[in-house]
């Protein structure tokens, strides 16, 4: 998607290195992260250099290749993947594009696994894009349809989080059928959840909507409940870290709180997910997804520009006060009105998800 | 309640002036304002120097005793009255207490307006303070059944926003039943909602916890719909800027949000609430009250202390980018639990606040 006006990817093969947007500097600096050795990707995904459940596994992948520049061999191949896994215990298709490293490796001779690993990260890589592609299709149909629904001209869409092209490879999950809907001349406006601690909406989502040049009004976590009550939001639209195989929705924490917003006042709410983040051996999200802890500086401290452009970070409260962070939560099916997924859009149930993608239910 | 260490109110009489804790320089900084004029009373309350409806409340009062001193006419005052009114549109309560001035002073020579204004507002502040130590009392015995409820030796509270003492002349309103439980050797934690844009609760609420020795963990308003899904929270407390006759509650944005959080996993939600805060014009809240929009740049920017010391403030979203900035949302009686006044616990209905207040039901 667009940045200062050029097309662009978050994660692109730059000769023997791997180059990323560093999304710390969103979005107050647009600066591009040379990787050069599996620990810069271990450490890209702990930092949150990259973020996103699909950017996690994209980044993954070329963190493997970069592994085997170091050492080619087996021992190697199984350290530098359990290291990536590690890195961000609760993304699931980080798992998913390790295996499929892994499993496409381990049947190369160690001579040719350089050239084969790139090959297969910049597979991943074009395939997220194209499913990303597919997913703003789909969701295109449910924005056109919301907006017949709301007897308007302007569809006022909601988001929690970063699920933006800055999450994924390109095109975004969530965001993928704002740009579509854009470019194909839908009149919309976005209401951005600031998303706390992390603040990647108010940094993240709101730059790239500025970017392409998309309506878009910032508001803190706390307003899309009032919001959906006075009938200001047509739709509402995230992302999602893990899926389970019954439909419920680990994602950013604060998303099962608008999932109840949206369903006490009849607002319809999609999550957009490429199949890579189902997790099937799963069904109970809440009592079975493992929700990460962060650190709990990025409560009680803010990083922002100054008024002469320096990134600075202060803290919020007061000395001696403790805080908690926990990263994730699960929103139950029962709460959403539909999945979107690269083949199509389906109830969040196991009946839906079975209906979409059968062969992956069956091996269940 | 204390603050390093004395006992200490949030408004007091102090000569001719009144003196006031600074509230917009916690948890960084412990600062006395003083007030010498009525305008300096408008201030206070516009800039949020002084914050929560009851303070509010008392702030015009002593207000327009600063007003008399200046010029005592009928003039004057209807003029100090319209003029502090007009500084906070949503907060019922400081009309409540401009009447009262009003009825008082009308009824009283000029020349001795003065000396009546300040015994007047001295009183708004006494009555203030008995009633939030008797709401506290309603609100312990509420804290000890759901203790015995929970089986465990230890009472999780949730709370949003700052509706403690420093919302109030003392004790506070949610806050007031923690106080008077710990005093009382109830084992307590509070987790408390950091309450974006403002973070009056990680600045003020964390900090009032701390200064009273008080458990406490901050956590960002998108975290507490997973404590509750998790068990981690026994009763939410919240105060209210204005309640309608019907039990209909508007409180900080976001209340609204943690109710259908509360209710969806069945955890008893109180409000607590001095009497002088009830609308007994209205009935139904999401509808009839008027909710106030602030700067957007509460939104886009934050401030806090660098690691020098200095306060500074930072700047989070894209330039470019705008924001909405409403301040209050309504939760519908049908979330709430009940209503904690200073004539004790009602429920959230026509029927609960006509019992309890049968007069003002009636005069309604």
């Amino acid at each position: 998607m667009r940045a200062n006006g050029r097309e662009t990817r978050t994660i692109w093969r730059q000769g023997d290195d791997v180059a990323v947007i560093d999304q710390t500097r969103l979005p107050h600096a647009f600066e591009i992260a040379t990787l050069r050795t599996c620990d810069d990707a271990v450490r890209a995904i702990a930092d949150m250099i990259v973020r996103g459940a699909p950017l996690i596994g994209a980044t993954g992948a070329f963190g493997v290749a970069l592994a085997m520049q170091e050492d080619a061999s087996d021992g190697a191949l199984r350290d530098a993947c359990g290291r990536l896994e590690a890195s961000r215990p609760t993304a699931v298709n980080l798992r998913w594009s390790l295996e499929r490293m892994r499993g496409r490796l381990s049947a190369t001779p160690a001579s040719d696994r350089v050239d084969a690993a790139f090959r297969e990260a910049e597979a991943i890589a074009d395939e997220d894009a194209q499913m990303c592609s597919a997913i703003g299709e789909a969701g295109l149909a449910v924005f056109r349809d919301a907006l017949a629904a709301s007897g308007r001209s302007r569809l006022n869409v909601l988001t929690h989080c970063n699920a933006g092209w800055l999450a994924t490879v390109d095109w975004g999950t969530a965001l993928a059928p704002v740009y579509k809907a854009h470019r194909s001349g839908v009149d919309l406006h976005v209401w951005v959840d600031e998303t706390r601690p992390r603040n990647q909406g108010a940094s993240l989502t709101a730059w790239e909507l500025g970017q392409e040049g998309i309506a878009h009004t910032v508001i803190v976590d706390n307003a899309g409940g009032h919001l959906m009550q006075h009938g200001e939001v047509d739709l509402v639209i995230v992302g999602s870290d893990r899926t389970t195989r019954s439909g419920d929705v680990c994602n950013k924490i604060g998303t099962y709180l608008k999932a109840l917003a949206a369903h006490d006042n009849g607002v319809p709410f999609y999550v957009a997910l490429p199949s890579s983040t189902l997790d099937w051996r799963i069904s109970d999200g809440v009592r079975e997804v493992p929700i990460e802890e962060r650190s709990s500086r990025e409560v009680t401290h803010m990083t922002g520009a100054t008024r002469d452009g320096r990134i600075e970070t202060v803290r919020l409260t007061p000395e001696g006060s403790v805080a908690a962070n926990y990263a994730f939560d699960v929103t139950p099916a029962r709460l959403v009105t539909g999945l979107i997924t690269e083949r199509g859009v389906c109830a969040a149930s196991a009946a839906g998800l079975a209906g979409l993608f059968p062969a992956e239910a069956r091996a269940a």
